[in-house]
């Protein structure tokens, strides 16, 4: 129980998070070193799971360290913020050159980018690692996104490879590139997350109030469509919780369940760092502000008798049901083509030279966007690497192109029956705007530059304009 | 020239914005010190405007700050960010206990709140202070927005109210509340400013493909909208900006403006800060988005050839052109709902106490969204101080249940004909989403609960509960 060096591996910070991802290791054949700030947790672990593999328990950072096998291999597996600094104060001085702090948690890349820096002076390789896939994932295989230095991969990404879910044999684990890469992308990860459920959420609410359709019928479509194009994780337990009665009141339960969604960091990050780097992520956005208005009581009772049209069912519930289908397609081609988007200007501005094509690999299991819609992605980004949009890609050019005119209905529908589908017609107006040969932003300029002299570009020369409005209206290069 | 203590109040940095903003003062009769960097400056604003008023110029830090009565007045006009930390370097350490420091540029309130807090500790009062209306507001009357203690209004204020632009006798001018709270309120101003804009350049691109119009007939239609509840600087620029006709080609000015719109950071801060504080503002988020997008040449050249629905002009313009009018008016007023409910909720965040209705007050005149349509807003905050959202308010509501079927029918034209209308389906969606009775986030609620543990409340009881979905889908309370 208390061998010296005898552990590949360690982790510190024994929540369900922590404790899964320990038993993970353990079960694929890694002695495993546990540590908990509270140690009646570490002998509670060992007493239920001991059997599962090789475990090596301490009760101090001191025994802990001394028993992991060097280079160090310490994964902490605390809450994002001052807890994560506080764990690498303590251990960072019981370390030396060479070994390896790997933070499990959901920390924001701007703080990985300052400790990866800061352990990079005394020697340490700091991993920002992205986990997905829950409690159950961290168990029996998650989607693992590390970032950090080449050679802490060398050290740490067989056993990442070994742990992770793996989808045709492939690993869902892959160096994302340098500091906080990782990180990054698991953000990234969780706004597409993000999107996807309030297009699935917008699909529901069309399918139950304009076409007619009760819940149970609803999860049967949903089960239909995964086993098709829509294929995932996400729409198939989407037919489950539909399916699913209240025993309380033999309800569907998806009525008994308060309207009011929450929302942890991960995707107001996305869309706040989106914003810095230029990228337009409006899926994610209106996916963000969806829930943060769902959470509004106070706004929703005020304005629950404002005017709109009565909802009533479609003549073809289902032929509309088959063009909802397209809608959340389209849509959801869009928020990956806008996430992808925010990886490379991310992958840009920090200079991380991330594979665009891989993130679609290592997302294909073990995550929740897990999909076989991401395969798709990562053969658009093998057959052309610098492709500038997924909505340019020949396969869903095609796509898009037949689903539009379902997907034109579907949101002409919504708005004409007054059920609000922030996230369809925010990637339908993306849609129609990167395709558009002139945008009124012309008109934007023009009245940015009467009111402050901000200038403008001539479609037709070089350089900077001002028409001198206030005076005789002539044009002045500046 | 030199008088000892003989200006009562000081302008350092003398770009254009300082320049007016100090002859605004002097022409006041405010005897006005004047200082710069680079002292030519100085001296040629001396020889060109120095018979407006009584200016006391000064080319050292020392000299400028003797020139000031007590307690000292110096308003300093600088790029927001390290040259205004640096300046307040420069000058704090030659100012005594109850001497203002004011800065009037763009800067982010949450360095004004950390600049509040450090000069507070010497005795100085800083005011941060919102100024909008660009060169002209500055020189002639703009909307000022100073933030910082009561105290410092008190001597601050009454010069201030003087010298901004008034409407009905009222000046545009008020003493926000502490610390941060003018340039938070000045950055949601800009907010809003971007989606008035951006539902402006939304109308006027209906107008042309659908409708069918000239720029120069939009132009005329723009005129008549500005006769009536549109009645805004912004309306009148855009049929000033539509009616232009550029020389060298003889073509429509909008047509070879670039359509590639620019922002400075303030839109971009009242997304990422509404996000922070948990306020939807779809309506300014679009705005962004959209201008980001029109800026990404690479991604809308790979996405020309998309497909989409040919751009035929609808049956009867004149009174597609009326719906136009409707909707724009309808969306305007959710983009206003929002924004104030930004800033209701950054006065309650940071305490402090913003009077929501004098906010309409002060941008009635001098600022770049003046409009006759704040007064309403100023009406409804004086009948319901309490008022949750704008459009609770009976008049406003009444006014969107009017036109509300012009916007839907105008929203379908749009996305039937492939016209982008990132702002007007946003503003529908939320209103749509605001009154709805039930949300579809509760199946978000479902999803979250599935994959993460993350629980839901009840619509019939109170607490958190769990359904065990991998065993026997039991529910648990949590």
């Amino acid at each position: 129980m208390t061998n010296q060096a005898a552990a590949q591996i360690g982790v510190t910070g024994l929540g369900v998070m922590g404790r899964n991802l320990a038993r993970n290791f353990a079960r694929h054949g890694y002695p495993t070193a546990l540590h908990n700030r509270t140690t009646a947790r570490t002998d509670a672990i060992m007493a239920e799971f001991g059997h599962e593999g090789t475990f090596v328990p301490s009760h101090t950072a001191q025994e802990f360290v001394a028993s992991l096998e060097r280079p160090r291999r310490l994964v902490i597996m605390v809450n994002a913020g001052a807890a994560t600094d506080a764990v690498i104060e303590e251990f960072a001085p019981l370390l030396e050159p060479g070994d390896m702090i790997i933070d499990g948690g959901n920390a924001h890349f701007a703080d990985t980018r300052r400790r990866e820096a800061a352990l990079r002076e005394s020697g340490l390789h700091f991993v920002g690692m992205g986990v997905s896939g829950g409690e159950e994932g961290a168990l029996n295989g998650p989607s693992i996104m590390p970032g950090g230095s080449a050679e802490s991969y060398a050290a740490l990404g067989p056993m990442l490879e070994t742990i992770s879910a793996k989808v045709d044999g492939v690993p869902c684990a892959t160096h994302v590139g340098p500091d906080g890469a990782g990180h990054f992308v698991k953000m990234v990860h969780n706004g597409i997350e993000y999107a996807d459920m309030q297009l699935i959420a917008e699909a529901y609410d069309l399918l139950r109030y304009a076409g007619g359709y009760s819940p149970a019928q609803i999860a049967d479509i949903f089960r239909t469509w995964n086993s098709g194009r829509l294929d995932s994780y996400l729409i198939e337990i989407t037919a489950e919780v539909l399916a699913h009665t209240d025993a309380k009141t033999g309800r569907p339960f998806v009525d008994v369940v308060a309207d009011a969604a929450e929302q942890k960091g991960t995707g107001r990050w996305t869309v706040q760092i989106a914003l810095d780097l230029g990228t337009p992520v409006s899926g994610i956005a209106e996916a963000v502000f969806a829930r943060s208005l769902s959470g509004h009581g106070d706004l929703r009772a005020a304005a629950r008798d404002l005017a709109g049209p009565s909802r009533e069912a479609v003549a073809d519930p289902d032929s509309f049901a088959d063009k909802v289908e397209q809608a959340l397609y389209a849509s959801k081609i869009v928020s990956y083509a806008q996430g992808w988007n925010m990886i490379a200007a991310g992958s840009e501005e920090y200079g991380w030279d991330i594979d665009l094509g891989q993130m679609a690999v290592i997302w294909r299991g073990g995550c929740i966007i897990r999909a076989k819609f991401l395969d798709r992605i990562r053969s658009a980004y093998e057959s052309n690497p610098q492709l500038p949009t997924l909505l340019a890609d020949p396969d869903f050019a095609a796509e898009v192109t037949a689903a539009q005119n379902a997907w034109r209905d579907v949101v002409a529908t919504a708005v004409g029956s007054g059920i609000p589908v922030p996230g369809f017609s925010a990637a339908l107006a993306y849609y129609d705007a990167l395709r558009a040969d002139r945008l009124p932003a012309a008109l934007i300029q023009g009245l940015r530059d009467f009111f402050g002299a901000h200038t403008y570009r001539r479609t037709d020369a070089d350089g900077s304009y001002h028409t001198l409005w206030a005076e005789d209206r002539s044009e002045v290069s500046r």
